[in-house]
């Protein structure tokens, strides 16, 4: 990402009271559903932010589109680029063409079919590279400099960690308006974006909420990086389900606030995950894609202890291709 | 159903409001969803009650419940039993054990897998029968005699057919609270007592709206009966994926309401409601079963028009063998 020595712009939770303006009337404010039989499973009283109803399937359209409605208008002739694994790509693609502006979006080549597939679908020109081989960034940077494109990062922005914030926001809205506060939320990391989010709307409004990274196991960065106070890395870029949660470490600006605000993680197998997604497709009737479950596997799990508690997991995205679903939940 | 001879009691939209109150605290209020895709496949402003967050998958538990906790202490030893292809077999199962009375199901051997697995979870006692060759009300009935069992009908009933009605009386108020009101309500009929109690509860409210039934190809037994002025049955027992939208003819009680409140019903083949599962899923991220996907399959066939109006569309149930559903999404 950025040069590390280079200052950076840390977002703050008026940047995300600021990006629920722009995103009123567009995204869509996805209902926090609850269940009986989730509350019976873990103890708690528990809340799901359904994310997967969100515009292309994923929270990612809300930071594409806060950061891409915040390009001077001026800057938006050469379009925007997107470096992405599907959600982040869709997001963009859908965020750029409701402003009219066109997108290129660079994707691994192994990116499940469905997410391709959308992100054209969703007026974006899809540009394919080998995950292992070649530097998505560098892909992207040469696109942006070339078309005079702006790039819009996946998480490491601080109008992007403000867009997603404001499901953190809805959150607690959403629980007062029950007379509630959340004491856990969960949300799944790769970057940390919407963690980073999420975390500096909800400790705003509920200061003593813990706010818990859920990723893979094997990629769960976050936590070795709280442990270490470092960013630290993920020894593989690929071999997980959770083909949304393989940022190779926390962003820079993402991890500032992260390391403040969380603090805490916890990584789930993907077996641990897959009965997750069966669970949601059984008992609660969402389609939740692997890495979108991640946090509600957490709960079911019980890696988090959450009796008596009002705790609340994202579902951060629903795109999974149907025979991947199929033998999940199978 | 009963003998067309007995004089029957005819429930109104304060007997809908009555049971709101009994249900308050135990049934989901399930959220209405709305989706830019749905809009825009359909041209109007489309709102989905997903009744498939409902405790049990389906607005079942509704009446059930309300029918079961209105059953006097002194006779609720013997418990209840019921006939039911499946969602209204788990939905008396679990307002049963939640009330703390004893459930007997009589099930169609041919219904799917996941609901007679999940009825037996839910505490019910399973008995199958052959949908070809018995009858199932005969079979219910010898129950209810031997065992001083309390029969819960699956839609001919005022009490089961003000419980599915809290479900209308949701639609209208969760329009009212964004400034709107329903020109059109698409309800996915069998018996017809969701259908009847949804337009008692939104016609009190909004008496402009039109209330369409959707049905199974072959299975239009409303279509028919609306237009005849009488109770028309189907020609055949099996033979739609539809398996929650088996009943023969529409009730005695609910056509007495829907003859007066309703009057209008579309159809939808096999492959339109196919078509609609894989859309949900695919686009809304939604697990509907094909019984619940018929009147979504009808806004997305544009067999209704609803460019430019407010229009609602109940999922009614999500419960679906995840074999069928691969076959259905894949």
């Amino acid at each position: 990402m950025s040069d590390p020595s280079t200052p950076v712009s840390i977002p703050t939770a008026a940047d995300v009271d600021a990006a629920a303006s722009r995103l009123a009337g567009v995204a869509v404010r996805t209902p926090l559903i609850s269940s009986p039989v989730l509350d019976e499973a873990t103890g708690g009283h528990v809340f799901l932010k359904a994310e997967i109803l969100q515009r292309t399937g994923s929270f990612k359209f809300r930071g594409a589109y806060n950061k891409i409605s915040s390009i001077p208008v001026d800057a938006r002739a050469g379009g925007v680029v997107a470096y992405s694994s599907g959600n982040h790509a869709q997001g963009v693609a859908a965020a750029a063409t409701l402003l009219g502006l066109r997108s290129v979006i660079v994707m691994p080549s192994d990116a499940p079919r469905l997410k391709r597939e959308r992100t054209k679908a969703f007026g974006g020109e899809v540009v394919l590279y080998d995950r292992e081989t070649e530097d998505r960034e560098a892909i992207g940077r040469a696109i942006a400099q070339e078309r005079k494109a702006v790039l819009v990062p996946p998480y490491d922005d601080p109008y992007v960690i403000a867009g997603q914030g404001t499901a953190g926001r809805e959150i607690v809205e959403d629980l007062s308006a029950l007379g509630l506060l959340p004491d856990i939320v969960l949300v799944n990391a790769s970057g940390g974006g919407l963690t980073a989010g999420v975390a500096l709307a909800v400790k705003e409004r509920a200061p003593k909420a813990e706010i818990y990274t859920a990723e893979p196991a094997g990629f769960d960065d976050h936590v070795r990086s709280f442990a270490s106070g470092r960013r630290e890395s993920n020894p593989a870029m690929t071999g997980s389900i959770c083909d949304a949660l393989m940022a190779t470490s926390p962003g820079q600006i993402t991890f500032e606030i992260t390391k403040r605000l969380v603090g805490h993680g916890v990584a789930c197998t993907d077996e641990e995950v897959a009965r997750a997604v069966a669970f949601a497709f059984r008992e609660l009737k969402l389609v939740v894609e692997p890495g979108g479950a991640c946090g509600l596997a957490a709960l079911l799990e019980r890696k988090v202890d959450v009796r008596g508690r009002v705790a609340v997991a994202v579902l951060s995205g629903g795109n999974v291709d149907p025979e991947l679903f199929a033998r999940l939940v199978g």
